[in-house]
């Protein structure tokens, strides 16, 4: 590791091995040691290269008791700020409803868009807190969250809100994106041109105005939104410099992953339908596919994402909870990790990178998140476990030793 | 309630509603209350029809929040003793090779047991210890434990007694089953009913001798052991007063669950090949369905248990978390809920009776464990969850408020 050496050093990690997820890989380090500067990491090597004074000089040593470190998991796909309960409608789909026939009938989205519209910003919040406790207590160190269950201007300014006050008060790191392009409206029904009218000329600018989202999101599908919606909708964003992100080819393919490539957007998300020249257009855009799983399982999916596509043209594979009460109430991401993995058909490996490096490149947080490296935040998870493959394998099993966020620890055993 | 009133409550949980698992059903008592007395359920109703002076004479009163309190989990067939890691293998089986292929190439469950061997018992305890602590943060408060990572007398036994120092050392029950023929070991590998002789002639009576395990357990399959061993081993079993289950119909249909039910099974359990007239055996012996999607999701099966036939002829079924490192890593209840319903499209209520009630009957102990009834073992969860179902539905997610094993609560946020 040709870095220079800190300064002054106040934590210390040792008797661990470090799975760094530089070069694309897991890129292990045995016997390692990591040494944290502030909110940063400022070296990383094998133990027995350690300058000497490094132990005595460091405020605090951590003994990972022959442990691995990895970045802290990067959830880069989450809906998690909503009011309402969805158990009936999991019956109703155990019963043979499909996701297109609860939407269609008016259940589904809308429900959770009335409950959220009637919720207040504090109930909000405190049902949100519960699930970002979770997922921090699950390793996750950064977390995009949408909103997108309000469809009006007032609510969805309120989601944005509780947005803003979730990453006020928990240490991780949370970027909001804007998704009210995400159902129609009930108000709506028979004017999706109009309501496309109202996100750009209403919300975008209000929520730019306010500065509580760095991107925006939109459902392209057959039962969402159309191409010319979608590029009405981009062409407004873009103008205001939101960061832009797609749902794509997720129940069919509307050539929305290649729309919003040419609108250079982070990431196109789902993805199950991508065509090859979709995916040739995210490769050429460098673009990021944001593989979710858990929805696949929870909607008895049976096409999977293109991932031997993604494979050939290099295009960065992240996997998410997809955390939402439709289709995707999963809280976990060891879970997704195994899912990847059995689902998908990644590798481990992969699994692994998508939810560290791969997930920071899906939010334009990979040059300070998702990797170990010197300079770096110090993002880091202590994990009790034989070898990195086990959080893939190990399911319901979360066997964290220390979560530290930009140097503060968060957790311990 | 028809019950006699208690003399003397230790505790009284009140401002919560109650799932008794009664009558084939959730049946559910909303705003209720429930007195334990000692290790025992003293009370249960409408909170309402609390006798005016119980909240006086206990000693202790816990709020549940508007929370839900259920029985604790039986989690009814586990092979959480084992030492050594099987990470390769699902990254083996993950590039395509099958549990049969790898199983006859001499690694899968042979390389744990020669790992088990290896461990010395003081290791075998410390890393059971580990799953065990997991399982019971999960809300499971039963649980069956099987040997057969040793397939000699000497392992096994060791086994055994580390089942023995973790029924000791942690607050949950567990029964302990032999598995020994669970796999032929390497010894043995021609010589199939030797391993049988070795098994009826030493093994068997040295646990009996040792009174280390309540049931023994077979499994029966084209890459386990044939009909007549089976046979052979149960009834040996019998005439030593073992209770009897087995591994039955899991990858074909060996017939296995007929023979087990003409012993009196307690359990069979896997069951996707089952046939018509193997339900009705166990239907007319009383034999409960184990069922056990994890395994079934870990080994990409298709072919999925008979859900239909065991309603039809009301075999309980019960589901379970399978523990082990080859065919289900599983450290979770919910988990297994959500897929039995996801994968063996069961209801929420019969994957919550099944991981109750039906897991108690799978062990003999309904009279004791698994619902909530006044006389019966206050083993309880108070779930922080707005339905029963959620626990089917909300993935990853632990919202446990308290656990209490015997009358002595053991784990409250």
């Amino acid at each position: 590791m040709k870095t220079l050496l800190p300064d002054k050093i106040d934590v210390l990690f040792i008797n661990g091995h470090v799975a760094t997820m530089v070069d694309n890989a897991l890129s292990i380090i045995k016997k390692a040691a990591l040494a944290v500067t502030g909110e940063t990491i400022s070296w990383v090597g094998k133990e027995k290269s350690l300058p000497q004074n490094f132990k005595t000089r460091c405020q605090k040593i951590i003994d990972c008791n022959k442990g691995w470190i990895l970045p802290g998991f990067v959830d880069c796909h989450t809906h998690l700020v909503w009011a309402g309960s969805r158990s009936q409608e999991f019956e109703m789909r155990l019963n043979g409803a499909s996701y297109e026939e609860i939407s269609k009938n008016g259940g589904g989205i809308l429900s959770t868009v009335k409950s959220t519209r009637n919720a207040s910003k504090n109930d909000l919040f405190i049902l949100a807190s519960k699930r970002v406790e979770a997922l921090l207590k699950q390793g996750i160190t950064s977390l995009e969250i949408k909103s997108g269950y309000g469809l009006d201007l007032e609510t969805e300014l309120k989601i944005l809100d509780v947005i803003r006050r979730l990453d006020e008060n928990f240490p991780l790191h949370i970027d909001a994106t804007f998704l009210g392009v995400h159902a129609l409206p009930p108000e709506y029904q028979h004017n999706p041109d109009g309501y496309i009218d109202l996100v750009t000329q209403a919300m975008l600018p209000a929520v730019k105005a306010q500065g509580i989202a760095t991107a925006v999101d939109v459902f392209c599908e057959t039962i969402g939104f159309t191409l010319p919606q979608t590029k009405k909708v981009f062409e407004t964003a873009k103008d205001l410099g939101f960061n832009i992100k797609l749902h794509a080819e997720q129940l069919s393919n509307s050539n929305g992953a290649a729309l919003a490539s040419e609108f250079n957007a982070l990431s196109c998300d789902h993805l199950e339908y991508l065509s090859l020249s979709g995916a040739k257009k995210m490769a050429q855009h460098n673009v990021a596919a944001v593989l979710l799983p858990g929805a696949f399982y929870f909607l008895k999916e049976t096409q999977k994402p293109p991932v031997d596509i993604f494979r050939n043209l290099k295009i960065p594979m992240a996997v998410s909870t997809d955390l939402n009460p439709g289709s995707s109430p999963v809280h976990s991401m060891t879970l997704i990790l195994n899912m990847a993995c059995m689902l998908f058909d990644m590798t481990c490996e992969e699994a692994l990178l998508g939810a560290t490096i791969n997930g920071a490149k899906a939010l334009g947080l990979e040059h300070s998140k998702g990797s170990i490296e010197a300079g770096k935040d110090a993002d880091l998870v202590v994990w009790d476990i034989d070898t990195p493959e086990d959080l893939c394998y190990l399911v319901g099993l979360t066997p964290i030793n220390t979560i530290m966020i930009k140097g503060n620890i968060h957790y311990t055993t």
